[in-house]
């Protein structure tokens, strides 16, 4: 949960609130309450934020409010093809010394969503766990596996599902296809794997199957920051409202998350996030559907 | 119908049969015969390759031999991310002087596919033809619209389908959103649109209506050339094999195009497309189905 200032080639904003958490509670709770939401902030995190959150479902006990530190703070500039961005500040701020404690009431949860952060954070939250979810997903980037490689591998023997974008995948196991980079990812740990690209979709892998959900084609990108945060908050509401982590189950929860997705870059920040409703989402995952949708005989 | 020198990080070739109507042709009589084929070539271009072509059910009566000169020849490498390529060397040869004439035997074409050639022997093909088709479709590119881009708009007005990728899309419109380019082109013409997106996939646009299908996911994409010309005549074919050209068929024809342009990919040059069964084909386009197949309730 942080501040970001964000410039594109539509706009530019200052401040406004972001974090890898805050954009996958709001896109959960629209499936499933409550959410139980682990992180840290500074003094500077505005009081109604926390409202609202708790206001749709997202429980705050494992939210530590440090009173003499400023939030995280991340700067960033789009061009304008949305899927490159230059990060211009990192402040780390409160990040710097996270040290995640899983609160009592949060133990009987079924799923377990770990944001990108160091691998040994990861594994703290896990090892917290005193019953053992039935799904742990987990997020990674690119700067853990140039500094925290060995840690790393362990949480991925941990974790039943990974998601990374495309360039991550590349960069874990040195492989340009995507297809050979899910075989060897699938070899580290995770029986399930998300492989995000954008603007292009995203592959599911398991064994041997694929599925594939492209993107909403849209008229513009306003903003894509928190679109794969805001993602995977969508899949796991939906495998968390349903309890079904089956293959079949987990394309629903793809096509979710992209339908979620494609609402959170439509405005800065998660500010669209806040506006939808229901059958905002139900619309649109019916324009999925369409988008997609063919019937064909044999040759 | 050309020769080509292909080089990617996968082997290296230095001269195959190639050119866009091959592609297209050896891919269009999967599911229609006769193709009439209307092209140019040098004295060097092969009997056999003639030969095969015929036997599939490739008419050659529009195909000039040029007993003086050599067939058009163009030489490329490719890099490793496999959407961008050099060219080293383009020998236009017999294309310089092509004059395409339709022959008595073709009028009653239902089904016109023009390549990607100059707008204005494009629009000679087109007022050759003394029974409008049922559906005339064009490529064309980058290159056209820098040095002939007024006859590129009379051709656009007299087709139905365009047939682009997402780079040219954007070129002829000024407009980096595709969904805004594609608003763009069905004003200048054109009732349908094809942008392809090589490894992205491809989208199909009719007035309000949108289609995307995803390209396979390849451990290995050995040679893309001709992959483009490869999904038009898997496209035309499906349509011309059907007769119908509403939205719904045209999807199934984006299937079928993306799944023999899936073929294209695996061998240098026409190789795969010639080794492939009906079989073989059924088998893809149930993998298509596959990979974007689900089934959901609303939220």
């Amino acid at each position: 949960m942080a501040f970001d200032a964000i410039e594109t080639p539509f706009g530019k904003i200052d401040k406004i609130v972001g974090g890898a958490a805050t954009y996958a509670a709001y896109a959960a709770t629209n499936f499933v309450k409550p959410v139980q939401q682990i992180s840290i902030v500074g003094y500077d995190f505005p009081k109604e934020e926390m409202a609202e959150l708790k206001s749709r479902g997202v429980q705050l006990e494992g939210v530590e409010i440090v009173p003499d530190k400023k939030s995280f703070f991340w700067s960033g500039r789009y061009h304008e093809d949305m899927n490159s961005r230059d990060t211009l500040i990192t402040d780390l701020n409160v990040l710097g010394d996270f040290n995640p404690k899983v609160p009592d009431s949060y133990q009987d949860a079924e799923f377990l969503m770990l944001g990108n952060l160091a691998p040994a954070v990861q594994i703290s939250v896990i090892h917290q766990m005193k019953k053992r979810p039935m799904l742990i997903a987990m997020d990674t980037m690119n700067f853990w596996m140039e500094i925290a490689m060995e840690d790393l591998r362990k949480v991925l023997k941990e974790v039943d599902l990974l998601m990374v974008n495309d360039a991550e995948a590349r960069q874990l196991t040195k492989q340009f296809s995507l297809v050979k980079a899910a075989k060897a990812i699938l070899q580290m740990g995770p029986k399930f794997l998300v492989i995000k690209k954008g603007e292009h979709g995203a592959l599911l892998f398991h064994g041997d199957e694929v599925f594939f959900a492209p993107a909403l084609p849209l008229e513009e990108v306003f903003d894509p920051t928190g679109a794969g945060d805001t993602f995977a908050g969508g899949f796991m509401g939906h495998l968390a409202k349903t309890g079904d982590i089956s293959f079949d189950n987990m394309k629903r929860g793809i096509i979710v998350g992209s339908a979620m997705a494609s609402f959170c870059v439509e405005k800065f920040g998660p500010t669209r996030l806040k506006e939808i409703t229901k059958n905002d989402i139900d619309k649109r995952i019916h324009q999925f559907k369409d988008l997609v949708s063919f019937e064909i005989e044999l040759v």
